[in-house]
Formats: structure tokens, C-alpha cells, sequence
């Protein structure tokens, strides 16, 4: 139904979990993708990630924040996918500058690039659910008050605004999807910083205890990459789309422990030796929590016909079966962590 | 009632139209104030409006861009009020750049040296009622939907959501006030960066007509500089203000026509030649204009106990006399200006 056959797309963070899916996906259909990442180690850039189709893609690295690279690459592309961000909640806290450049800075430069050189490219820019803060209501819609609790959260909103703000007075066509917990092969499992599932898988290969914060009774929604990558490709097709803001989510709901003993029973089934174990909050991520959070996507289902296609389960069994396949590409034990 | 005797207050944009009365106020009360400004030639500041208090004040011309020298100027502060702002919505739409410098990654910096230097600080932040872009309904109320339509709105929108996290999160207390249309001795009146009411005391002076754009029915709300510096200091002195957002307004709406032919009526009583005349909206402002507006103000009235002490006759009429006696240190009637 989609098509990017012969078109050229550039993809920010293109080394990273999601861009690199995508990138797989639009090569499959024939497109002329190139990826731009700046492979900072604490992101998620990562270039085992396409080893697969390395010689289909150009790979281009540099941060987002070198403007003038950007105005070049950016010259001609049909598509931007804007994948690149500074992911990583704690780290906003602690270094809100550089989330401030990456985030916000960035993504304004790229767009006034786009309108000095490619006001006729198509975009669409990854957002996030936790922009929306500490929920009223649950699901949470997009018309739910937006409330960011961390510096990352502000940042991001910027990020957004400059997309819709581009693409209503200039015209520069962008979409905008609000991302809920993605997971799924290639997503960064070295640490916690892009997403939790990822220190859980790690910590479950390595035969370490996974670490629950709270009760455990947080509920949370996931998306396989996969399915975030179809809603990243129709969202880029779609006239409707122009200047809207999307939810994605899942119809099934979890709670953290429940996702936890899941996990578990799963990796024993594999023969992993795991389990999991519940923890106080650390007090750096006490004060940015946002409590319960599932989304409500029947915009995107309605306007574009997206639906998450594989279920939790499934889902985590092939992360799972990648990671212990791949782990060596993902993490390697240093000695400090040996000592740990 | 406020008493910031023997206090220690530093000002950003303090040689600016608002910041400079809020200078005058504290001296008055035997605060010891620094200014800090950038001078910046199409910004407010004007050595002008300290000119009859300099000797009672620090004055440190820099950009709050300059964190090393905010970080030094921040140590030892009971009090930042925080005005230093790029405040043209057409010049964010051309230089989005500095806008997002000045508005929003000068705020963060000025936030992060509070945390590391100066945590028992306390701070109120100048926003504007432009981020709720076209009004849903009137007047607005805080609880409106924030809705920017311009740069200078997001980056506005940014300042003001750093300055609640780092209240809430780190406890550097800070209040945001949402100033509407403030006029007075003192505002820029070169040209309608600040104000447009700024470029029309200029065209009644000059003896030019003044340009309403538009039909002129568009409706405004309007402070007198007073009645907003006396809410920075109602806010800077409550501990119910910390963490909260508060809109001003006004009790009178006028419209702009409304308003034009006011001020040529005032103006000929003052032998003045002036005349106004309606003009199509230029392109680069119709984009990013809001229809009417005027705010609700009951949230600060109820728990501050403001409310605006100067009608918008006597108001004006301060504003007019006060131009037609020291126009000479606002503007200069230039060769190119002569020709145009």
C-alpha cells in the first residue's frame, strides 16, 4: 500500500533502534535511504545495527547539532525521518544543555535548513508520550494537557512545536508521532537509558536479577519496532497527516511486575537463569516518575490505519532470541563491571 | 505591605522598559539592585531609563547568554526577577536561532548556575500571554490551552516550564507572571518590537498617522508599567506564588481602533498633528496574529491580591508626556529615516 520505492530519505539517529528498522524497511521497498548518526556512546546508535544492509545504505555520521552538514544532506531528500534525540530522562536532569541542543536547537536548525534549501520535503519527527506528565485521565489522548516533568520533556515539546509551527506557516509538510515504550531487536541494552526493557534483557542474559522500581504496579503500553516503523512509514505517506500529532499505544496494558514475571517465565523457558527483584525508587528518577501511563491511538487508527500487529508476548520472545544470539555486538563485560 | 529593604536583587533586561521601573521601585525601597542588560540595539534596553537612579544602582552590561558572567552576578542574590527576553514575534520568525538562545537556553543556563551557586535564590519570570496563541475563549484564564503560533512563543513557553521544574524539582522557588500588552514611560519606541504601541506614541510625536492593522477591532487587554511591576513584587515576595503561573490583564477591553482614535484625541488636546488610518496586515504578521484577546487575571487578584491601580487614559496620558519630553533619548530621526 505504501511506497518509497525510488525515493530518498534521510533518517536521523539512523544507526539508532528504530531508525535503523526503519532504515531496513525502506530499503526492502526500494528506497534511497541514507542514515546520519553521531554514535555518542550513552545513545542509541549503533553500527551492527544495519550490518545487514550496510552496502544498500549510506551511512553518514555526525550529530545533529552540525548544521552545516545537515543543510547538505538534507538537500533533495523526499523524506526526513527525525529520529535523533537525547533519549534519556536522568541524563536531561544532569546535563540539560546538551538535551537542550539535540532536542530543541537541532531540530530548529534542521527546519530552517529545510526551508532554505528543501521546503518540498516531507518529515516526520519522533515525540514522546512523556511530554504528557503525570496523567488526568488514562488512556491519554492527544488532547490531554501537556505537562512535561523533566528537562527532556520541555525539550522534546520544543522539538514538536518547531515541526508543526514549520509546517503550518511555511509549509514545510511534517508529522508528528508521540511514541509510547518501543522494544524490539536493536534497541540499546547496555543500560537503562533509552528504555528500561533494554537493562531488564541485559540483566536477564546475564543472569542477574531484573530490577522492578516501585510496586511494580506502574501500567505501561509497548510497541514493537515494528509496528512503530509501520506508523512512521504511513504517517510519511499520508496527506492527512500534514501538521497532526499522533498517539501510538497498544491494546494491551501491563503492569511493570506482571511484564516482569512474564519476562521471567519466558527466559526460563530458554533456559536463562533470571528473576527479578523490586527496589525503592532511586531518588534521581522518584521525582521525574510519571505513574501510570497507556495511550489512546484511535486517531491514528482512524486517520491512518495504523494498528500494533504483534503482541507483547511474541514481541519479547524475538528481542529475546536476538539478544542472546547478538549480545556480544550490544555489551561487552569490562572489568569495572566484572568487579560490580 | 512587600518590603525588599536591605535585600539583594539582580534584574536581567533591567535597563529595559519593565525592568527598569521594577529597578526604580526596589531602590525606592532600599533594595541593592544590579541591572544586567545586553544592550542589544533592537531590544529595549536604554541607559535613558536609569538615567535619574544610576548612581543608586549596579549596572553590568551583558547578555544573558554570557553564563560565566550570570553564574558571578547570581552568587549572593535574595532575588532574580528575570525580564531579559527577545520579545519580537516577527524577528523569532527570521532569526529563530536567537530567539531560542536568549528565551530559552538562557533561561536553563541562569537555572542551572541557581542550582550550583545560589539554590535559596529566588526568581520570577516575565512570560506573555502570546503562548496561548488564537483564545479557544475570553477572556483566557491560565487553564487555557497553550498553543504558541510563533518561535518566540515556544521558546517563551520553554523559559517559563524550566523555571516551574527547577521550582518543583530542585526547590530554586520561582513564580511566572504572563504579562499582556504593558506600556509606560520607558517602553521602546523606535519601531513595534516591544510594543506596537511603542511605534505609535512615535508616529504621534513624529506627526505621522498611526497604522492600525487590520480592521482595528481586534481587542486588547493593557498594564500600565506600575501595575506590572507591582505584581513582580507581590510576586517575588509570596511563598504562595512559588511554583505557579499567574496571567495580568486588565478590567478595561478596548479595541485597537478603539484605541487609535484615543490617542489622537488625547494627542490634539496636546497640539499634537495626529491622525490614524487602517492598513491590510503585512504578510509576515498575519501569519502569526491572534484575533482578540484579553485575560483573565482572578488567580493573582485571589491569592496575591493584585490588581492594575492605573486606568488606560491616565496611563496613556503619562505615556504621551512623558515621550513628548524626552523623545530626544528614544529615537533619532536618521538620514535614511528622513529620506523614507
Amino acid at each position: 500500500m505504501i511506497n518509497y520505492a525510488g525515493k530518498k530519505a534521510l533518517i536521523t539517529g539512523g544507526l539508532g533502534f528504530i531508525g535503523s528498522a526503519l532504515a531496513r524497511a525502506l530499503v526492502a521497498q526500494g528506497a534511497a535511504v541514507t542514515v546520519v548518526d553521531s554514535l555518542i556512546p550513552q545513545y542509541g546508535g549503533n553500527l551492527f545495527n544495519v550490518a545487514d544492509i550496510s552496502n544498500r545504505l549510506c551511512i553518514n555520521i555526525c550529530d545533529v547539532r552540525d548544521s552545516f552538514a545537515l543543510t547538505h544532506l538534507l538537500r533533495d531528500q523526499d523524506y526526513l525521518f527525525n529520529l535523533a534525540a537525547q533519549t534519556s530522562h536522568v541524563d536531561s536532569m544532569t546535563d540539560p544543555k546538551s538535551d537542550l541542543e539535540i532536542n530543541a536547537a537541532a531540530q530548529l536548525a534542521m527546519l530552517e535548513a529545510c526551508r532554505q534549501v528543501n521546503p518540498g520535503i516531507r518529515i516526520v519527527f519522533t515525540s514522546t508520550r512523556q511530554l504528557y506528565g503525570r496523567p488526568d485521565y488514562l488512556p491519554v489522548d492527544e488532547a490531554h494537557p501537556i505537562r512535561p516533568v523533566d528537562v527532556n520533556g520541555i525539550n522534546k515539546l520544543s522539538g514538536e512545536w518547531y515541526h508543526l509551527l514549520y509546517s503550518n506557516v511555511y509549509g514545510i509538510r511534517s508529522s508528528v508521532l508521540r511514541l509510547t515504550n518501543t522494544y524490539g531487536p536493536g534497541m540499546r541494552v547496555r543500560d537503562a537509558r533509552q528504555t528500561f526493557l533494554g537493562i531488564w534483557v541485559r540483566q536477564m542474559i546475564e543472569g542477574k536479577p531484573i530490577t522492578v522500581f516501585g510496586d511494580g504496579m506502574q501500567l505501561r503500553d509497548f510497541n514493537y519496532v515494528d509496528d512503530c516503523v509501520d506508523a512512521l512509514l504511513l504517517a510519511g505517506a499520508s496527506d492527512v497527516a500534514v501538521g497532526r500529532v499522533y498517539n501510538l499505544g497498544s491494546g494491551e496494558v501491563t503492569g511493570l511486575k506482571a511484564l516482569a514475571e512474564l519476562l521471567v517465565a519466558m527466559g526460563r523457558r530458554m533456559n536463562l537463569d533470571c528473576q527479578y527483584r523490586l527496589m525503592p525508587y532511586p531518588s534521581e528518577r522518584k521525582s521525574i516518575d510519571i505513574g501510570d501511563y497507556y495511550g489512546e491511538f484511535s486517531r491514528i487508527r482512524n486517520e491512518l490505519g495504523w494498528q500494533p500487529r504483534t503482541g507483547l508476548e511474541a514481541g519479547l520472545q524475538s528481542t529475546l532470541n536476538y539478544y542472546v544470539a547478538n549480545h556480544v555486538h550490544y555489551w561487552e563485560a569490562s572489568g569495572a563491571e566484572r568487579q560490580a
